[in-house]
């Protein structure tokens, strides 16, 4: 029997002595918890992704030499008994430069700590580059799967190998090599960003990997928000059979502690260095190493009841999948609008945080949009770190003030007020003369611009992040003003389409409700019809199709990217289809400039969905 | 004897009715002149880069629709005689999908037209994904090496091999296949980005390239802008011995004609398919078509004398480089900062054009930078479509005024002045009693922010495309203010550091000098000391190092990645590397919020330098 913990932590990039303390502390609990294996997320040393932080020769080496660091201070702390897997840069130094090559040849890396060292080191082998990913710019691929033999009760060993992230989610290489190594478990360390319902797809992989490699595997995952993307955690543990033993929470920091019943080791040891056809037209090296023989640090009872695990844990109660057994604890699992408005939440408290803000600032305009933002923002980081300004103009509705006072008073969020009549006429005072329209968009666009001004000016002198309000549906389209409302920090729901706004907001008050608190969100603010109000009488629908119909063609377009004559086959209306992808198209430069935000779909713009800005093609006309 | 044209012609993204329009008629030119053979650039027909174009399916089509539909026109039109080499972008049929497979697994690919058919295709082999290039995400690559044999005068054949671009950069491949194939000319559409001395590389590489492949060697490029790149054309013909035989123009449009004297391809042809161990882990295929015999559809004539040829071709006269020989015509080299300044003045032409603006609008501040960027303007679209605004402040000197007010007479430019005093006392009479300071940083960035919702206000009422005025010091510094003097949609000055700024206006004054015409750019706004004038008295150097000092650091900074350590052994003094490292690092936000501009040298931010703006990584502080 093996007790394995999984600390899926919350690492930050370029912070090697914070992620470092991280593993020390994290393994003093793990070894508390009487673990003889603890394994922590992907690059858990340097964060992910490091970006071009992987190209500087200098990082590389801070990077190696912390990692020797904290090995030696986990000997020093007695902590030198259990086995930590964890993720790193590192880099291959037998390498040529030639073009294309990512400079210094980095890795991906993972290296086994025991006894005070580094006894092992290795690099992921599959390197993604698609959607978040670009891998191929910055890494150089790992050629070798470690299998290190662990000593165990009853003079047994049994022997566990190393593989990393991408290298379970491509078919071949480290998953086939770990079956002919004969490994009993295979722990992963992860950085695998959230998206929506992409837990269900983790799970099934992980049980199929567990299969192949006929081993136990143990998926330890990163957890918070690093600019766009947001990590969720959910670590899984599956045995060898494909049964699921643990589970962790998502979007938390935790410990996630099993026991785990391992194949002991065959008696006679593998050869040390053993190539291997991966099964992917590459040759990977099964390098084997044994550790001593070492007492567990920590107390050496065994948890002996589900009940005594979870209650060790903190894991709140919850029913066991069907089919699981062992001792591991089931963290329950969000359902979709919880685990949305949570995704939001750690993207915007990470960004804060981690951005060395305190506080946020953004504009309220009464409607939908600002009301969730404002809610998600207090809910991350409290009320009394959120600013609000309400800067109504002459085309401002009585609702608009008095829904978003409404809000101020229930979330108790600091207001301020400021009319902006005065500055839009000092513009259109000196811009009149030089052929200024008095109506149109030049005058809405003036409006969004002196509100972006003056946030930016209140964030200057108040040192507070501005935070944008926009919504995915107004950024695909887009309706926005570059410069005006797009103008900020950090775009918390920019990849929220406006039905979902809506849905999570609805859910975020009956949480309220439920729980016998006061509504966040005022109802009028739901229930009202959309309007920039930047003139008279203006509503979305106006300019737009109702959001119901333009959020379920938005999804069709942009993250399955159909064509026309898909989108018309697929039932949507060939007038709005056209209207549709010309708007979309021409908004690409708009999303260029528009800040960061947490991701939660598969396209939010940017990295992962990229036209030329100078682009002619326009899908062809509904015949 | 076989006459071939290399059209290095400037295609559009997207725009496949006026890409296959190039085609149809530079093949027509190229008939005219008598060539046989005709080779555009890679991607020509949907120009480069499609980004995630390729990764749609419609997109696709209609590219393979336009490629059968351009080979049946020159049929039609009497030009099917001639062997049309051209980039377009294909897919492969074979490809199940799967994690990481780029979608629809599109192709960069090539193909021969003739007889008014898609004799055969082929794709890259080399994908680069590095530096601007990013694909990986959008490509599969191709395996296989297409050769056709081209019957000419006298009965005898000759044999033309197909690679592309990327696939001369990297060692193996394509090239190493086709000197086993035994072909006696390589063909390669390119579409390979200008950069700063580049040129030189280039034929570096075409010279090695011939002689690997015992084959001339005829090297096609794009010209022209295309958001952040620009395509200097460049095109190059050596024979296999590696001598040069004719090169094109720079940032211009051309038909580079040439006769090669090739080796008769052997009476009896290789295999149809024969498989190919390509030495680089890979086996590509060579594939074999044979073109039926066809008149020459132009004149029959050869051209007879270099003078005749440059007469022809509207080459002007330059001294043949050394070990040249044939009729080749040799456009003259552009010395160094008229390059520069030659590919500014194509990026900014082409993103105006391209993107549908007929004119432009920045602001005019009498200081280098935008003296120099409204002279850039000037030249590419001439000076009645360049409107500038003076937008002087309480602290603008009196010769802010006058210098701008210098050039704009000097040019004659549209000029506006809108001062913008009360804009910002409307800001700070609403924003004082909320705490705005009097003095400091909020208020410095107000007045530039004023002055970005001018410039946007009057470019939404005139449809004037906003350029920046900034410079890669400061872009790399950060000193600039985010919705300010940012605020555009093209910096034609964002990858020119600030020594070269200098540099430039003088070459560009000196040339006007030269040829006897006003120098555009008054001297006063050369030598005086730059100032972002904000504050009373304000200069550059009080918040940054001299240009001289900082531009040296930066360059080994951000182009060469060294960390502090190797900064100071450069010789660089440590308390500065440690200050500007710190405003560099700190900047990266910024700069992610600037618009596109011409990319000169290898790192000019954005995709080719990118760090997780989430960043707490710091070099280490100098010992």
């Amino acid at each position: 029997m093996l007790r394995i913990a999984l600390a899926q932590v919350n690492a930050t990039v370029g912070d090697l002595d914070g992620n470092a303390e991280l593993i020390a502390a994290w393994t003093r609990r793990a070894a508390a918890r009487g673990a003889r294996v603890v394994v922590f997320p992907e690059m858990m040393l340097t964060g992910y992704p490091v970006e071009d932080l992987a190209l500087r020769a200098s990082f590389v080496e801070a990077s190696i030499a912390a990692l020797h660091a904290v090995a030696a201070r986990l000997g020093g702390e007695g902590l030198g008994g259990i086995a930590v897997v964890t993720g790193y840069l590192d880099r291959r130094a037998d390498l040529a430069p030639r073009t294309g090559l990512p400079a210094g040849a980095p890795l991906d890396a993972a290296a086994l700590l025991h006894g005070g060292r580094v006894v092992i080191t290795s690099a992921k082998h599959h390197l993604p580059n698609y959607g978040v990913f670009d891998e191929f710019r910055y890494f150089v691929p790992g050629n070798t799967l470690p299998v290190f033999r662990l000593p165990v009760a009853g003079g047994e060993s049994v022997e566990v190998a190393i593989a990393i992230c991408e290298d379970l989610w491509q078919d071949g290489g480290p998953v086939a090599v770990c079956a002919r190594a004969g490994a009993g478990l295979l722990a992963v360390p992860n950085a695998s960003p959230y998206e929506r319902g992409k837990d269900d797809v983790r799970l099934d992989l992980c049980v199929r990997r567990a299969r192949e490699a006929g081993a136990a595997l143990a998926y330890a995952n990163m957890i918070g928000g690093q600019d766009e993307l947001v990590f969720d955690g959910d670590s899984i543990l599956v045995a060898a059979d494909g049964a699921l033993l643990a589970r962790g929470p998502q979007f938390e920091e935790a410990l996630v502690v099993a026991d785990l019943d391992l194949p002991p080791a065959p008696p006679g040891r593998g050869p040390e260095e053993q190539p291997v056809d991966a099964g992917d037209g590459s040759v990977i090296t099964i390098r084997r190493v044994t550790l001593p023989p070492s007492e567990p640090t920590g107390p050496a009872r065994a948890v002996d009841t589900d009940e005594e695990a979870a209650e060790a844990a903190g894991v709140p109660e919850v029913e066991r999948p069907e089919g699981a057994y062992g001792s591991g604890p089931f963290w329950p699992r969000l359902p979709d609008p919880a685990e949305v408005y949570a995704a939001l939440v750690t993207g915007v408290r990470d960004y804060v945080r981690k951005n060395g803000f305190r506080s946020v600032i953004l504009a309220l305009s009464g409607g939908i949009d600002s009301a969730l933002t404002a809610t998600i923002a207090a809910d991350a980081i409290g009320p009394s770190n959120v600013h609000v300004v309400l800067m109504p103009s002459r085309y401002s509705s009585e609702h608009s003030v008095t829904d978003a006072e409404d809000l101020v008073k229930r979330q108790g969020l600091h207001a301020l007020t400021i009319p902006i009549a005065s500055m839009v006429d000092a513009f259109t005072g000196e811009l009149t003369p030089a052929g200024f329209p008095e109506t149109g968009l030049p005058t809405e666009n003036l409006q969004a611009r002196v509100r972006g001004v003056v946030l930016m000016g209140l964030s200057n002198a108040g040192g507070h992040l501005v935070l944008t309000t926009g919504n995915k549906s107004e950024l695909a389209t887009g309706y926005s003003t570059l410069y005006g409302d797009s103008a900020g920090g950090f775009g918390p729901i920019k990849d929220v389409p406006k039905t979902l706004v809506w849905e999570l907001s609805r859910w975020r008050n009956a949480e309220a409700s439920r729980a016998g608190a006061t509504a966040p969100i005022p109802e009028n603010s739901i229930i009202k019809p959309p309007s920039a109000e930047l003139a008279p009488g203006q509503l979305d629908t106006d300019s737009l199709p109702p959001y119901q119909v333009l959020d379920k063609l938005l999804d069709d377009y942009v993250e399955k990217d159909m064509g026309t004559a898909e989108l018309i086959a697929a039932g949507h209306d060939p007038a709005l289809v056209e209207r549709v992808v010309r708007l979309v198209d021409a908004a690409e430069y708009k999303r260029r400039q528009y800040p960061p935000g947490p991701k939660i779909s598969q396209k939010n713009f940017g990295r992962d969905r990229r036209l030329p800005i100078t682009n002619r093609w326009r899908e062809p006309r509904p015949a």
